[in-house]
């Protein structure tokens, strides 16, 4: 229920808006508004391109010698921007209580720990409700089946859906500002434009700048690989 | 669009809201940072429960005829918060060069066109690119082969993805200073909270109050059904 101090204060806003913009005579130029809250932030913001993730599968060194054989090796199928990391030939199924996933990408190096990083979608499919989680963090996540073309694994943890995060240098961090691990948001123009807040920033030394997301989250906001958003809100 | 001048207008409105709010001493402060902009503009703002709609099919009375038989009607299998709408008990598969979709549902009641609304990734999975559209914009949008239990029909037009917006009463929308086909701000909270911008209002007299977004714009912000998510930035 709108109060009659509130629509005071809107008439007043927008009066008082629309003078001073009758006062600055500012032409309509081609800026979109969405970058708005960016530009209010500071003059120039770090622009971030966007890398975007489908479902894919971290294993660790036990996991890949059951799926794949005794000793076996990720063949490199392409290089991903983090150094070092890569797409992998090989691809598993995966079998939820509900149904499953095929031909999901094993992502290299192998690690630690076995990940499995899905969508909520893909949850919906597997059966599987992925909880929100940092690359790592998999204390109470739940498991899955794995099925490679040598032998299956029943993970008892380690499926996420990734917070949506950026990589980047420590001293782009630096020069912005910005610490290892803290929450920024980041501005999206376009038709389906908006705002991702709760976006962690993850600096380290070899990073190469780029904001991960999911699918859905790019095609929420009609993202695209390479596109530039802006970091802003912090 | 919004042009600069726009964007220019928002921030002087912010500001000034912002301005006038300290004057009177008006506002709370527990509410989370998510919220923020919207505390900003007013201290009540208008709450909307969100309506997620998954890939479905409206159908002509002669797409009707072709896919189910001629003279058939679509049986109501649930209804939908907006008057007069419901799923069918009928379903459909979608066609397209890439893939097909089966089980998508038939909304009715039947329509003068026959309109198909998919996501992003539906779009992938069928290898049609859907354009962004509100309902019932279907001029320059691509066709599908859409088969039913009767008989199939490629149409030559009709795939849209839909551009997110909310239905309300035409008096909600006054009481709010709102307009039919203004564009508005909506702001999620939560793990994955943020803003959608470019969410179109559609003030029509029987309609009920709800945002309808689908479901890749779902669970990129992890919203529910019936969640609150609050208008802002108009």
């Amino acid at each position: 229920m709108d109060s009659k101090q509130e629509t005071i204060e809107r008439i007043i806003d927008r009066a008082l808006a629309q003078r001073i913009m009758q006062a600055l005579s500012v032409g309509g130029s081609e800026n979109r508004a969405a970058n708005a809250s960016c530009v209010q932030a500071k003059t120039e913001v770090l622009q971030v391109p966007v890398g975007i993730s489908n479902r894919h599968v971290h294993l660790s060194r036990t996991d890949m010698d059951t799926l794949f054989g005794p000793g076996s090796a990720l063949r490199r199928k392409k290089a991903m921007k983090q150094p070092g990391q890569f797409a992998a030939e090989e691809t598993v199924t995966l079998k939820g209580p509900k149904g499953a996933l095929s031909k999901v990408r094993v992502l290299g190096p192998l690690r630690p720990e076995t990940q499995v990083e899905i969508s909520i979608a893909d949850g919906f499919v597997l059966g599987i409700k992925p909880p929100l989680r940092m690359s790592g963090q998999l204390d109470d996540t739940p498991g899955v089946e794995i099925i490679g073309p040598q032998g299956s694994v029943k993970t008892t943890q380690g499926v996420i859906a990734a917070m949506r995060h950026i990589h980047m240098p420590v001293e782009t961090a630096a020069q912005f500002g910005l610490r290892n691990g803290e929450v920024v948001d980041v501005e999206v123009g376009g038709e389906r434009g908006g705002v991702l807040r709760q976006v962690v920033v993850r600096a380290t030394g070899d990073s190469v700048t780029e904001m991960h997301v999911d699918v859905e989250e790019a095609n929420a906001f009609s993202l695209q690989n390479d596109e530039l958003v802006r970091i802003c809100g912090y």
